[in-house]
């Protein structure tokens, strides 16, 4: 047993969705209502099994250490787990202003990976446009802009996307499935809209498109603790090496 | 080259959705309406290069050598590229009445695996439902049967499916989906409904299913000649075993 004095813990959208009960497993009551956070080994305080704990470098940021796992670790997974991306390729993504978003563009973007952006639309569109493309997007379009529907055009000289990512569903997941390219992949890990994706026949058969899903709760939970581990020390690097940067966006 | 004097060809839905300009690859014009058929080879008649033919052994049923490509190679792939099916597993299908449908429910019971069909509701829905299972269907159940959506009664001692197959869209594509076991897949291979694939953010995130698509013609295009002459002996030899057998069923 390891005891840890917690210094920061975020709240995720998927807390939100966990306390709420939105969520098919249940934890056992009581429970803590976060998935992730950071501390200091010490002589009280939380109490668990050591392999519940991940050391880090003392130099990392606090607010990064404590936010690394759920979103990040998600962005990462997501990029690597379903298509086989070479450098010169392309993803594309609705709700680009998350953290998860903005992890997306810049794993991306460290791999040669361009990125399309779809974002909603705010009075603070221009702001956030400027603040993706910074963060190294190739593209960025608000929902309104891609109802004029060229979207070869908008991907100028970028491939079609072979893999997509969809956190918010409805109309704006459909955006994300326009953008791909024969034989793509869409990946669903979230679903803002409340609204189920929608998808034509011929997209399956003509298209050859693959729908799938991505939870991090069943990747963790399926024996990858020590993969795990390696992985957040690669993102907390990138982090100390000024690659990897997020905040909250409000709109 | 070789020159056969046609027998026997089907006209498949496929063929009318080609004629209507349907599809998204037209033909060079003038074009063959159809996709496959049988001939006796002759001194005249029709003339294309050997390797379009595939000669067949004399004592199958001509109705048969005319049609085993379009429908029963279609129901062949989709049962062996999608999941690794054991003995024992289910699959689950829409359109369970059209010849694919048919040529599913047999070739899944060679295989030892249990299929639970849906079909529309009609007149004769009763003797559909006998028919199937005269051909080895586990379970048949109408659309109407299915809106009491009690799905793990009407699975009963059969495992939920690990894949399934949609012909329909719309209602019935999302019946198919309610059926699927965590981590199932669905095919979409017609979409007779002309209504697009409807699905919950959730069945992505939490019950993991995947969705693909089915397409014949481009299975065929990818260099598989080899290949498709076996598999078309090997169904042609269920056929004179008595072992796959399929008509137009008309409701």
């Amino acid at each position: 047993m390891t005891c840890v004095k917690m210094l920061a813990a975020p709240i995720n959208p998927s807390d939100i969705n966990r306390i709420q009960g939105n969520y098919p497993v249940k934890p056992q009551l009581p429970a803590v209502g976060g998935y992730e956070g950071v501390g200091e080994e010490h002589g009280r305080y939380v109490v668990k099994e050591q392999s519940a704990w991940h050391k880090i470098n003392s130099g990392t940021p606090v607010e990064y250490a404590a936010t690394i796992t759920v979103n990040p670790l998600t962005a990462l997974r997501m990029l690597e787990d379903f298509v086989d991306l070479k450098p010169g390729d392309a993803i594309v993504q609705n709700g680009a202003t998350s953290i998860v978003g903005q992890c997306i563009v810049q794993l991306a973007r460290i791999r040669g990976i361009h990125s399309i952006n779809v974002i909603r639309d705010s009075a603070l569109s221009d702001e956030v446009k400027e603040k993706l493309k910074r963060l190294g997007a190739d593209k960025v379009y608000t929902e309104t802009q891609l109802e004029l529907k060229k979207f070869k055009e908008f991907l100028a000289n970028i491939p079609a996307p072979a893999l997509g990512f969809n956190c918010i569903g409805g109309h704006s997941a459909t955006t994300v499935l326009a953008f791909l390219g024969q034989g793509g992949t869409m990946v669903t890990y979230g679903g803002m809209s409340k609204l189920p994706v929608t998808v034509s026949t011929s997209s399956f058969i003509f298209k050859d498109l693959s729908l799938k899903g991505f939870w991090l709760q069943k990747w963790l939970g399926s024996n990858k603790a020590e993969e795990c581990r390696v992985m957040l020390d690669h993102l907390l690097g990138l982090v100390r090496e000024g690659k990897l940067t997020y905040e909250y966006v409000s709109l």
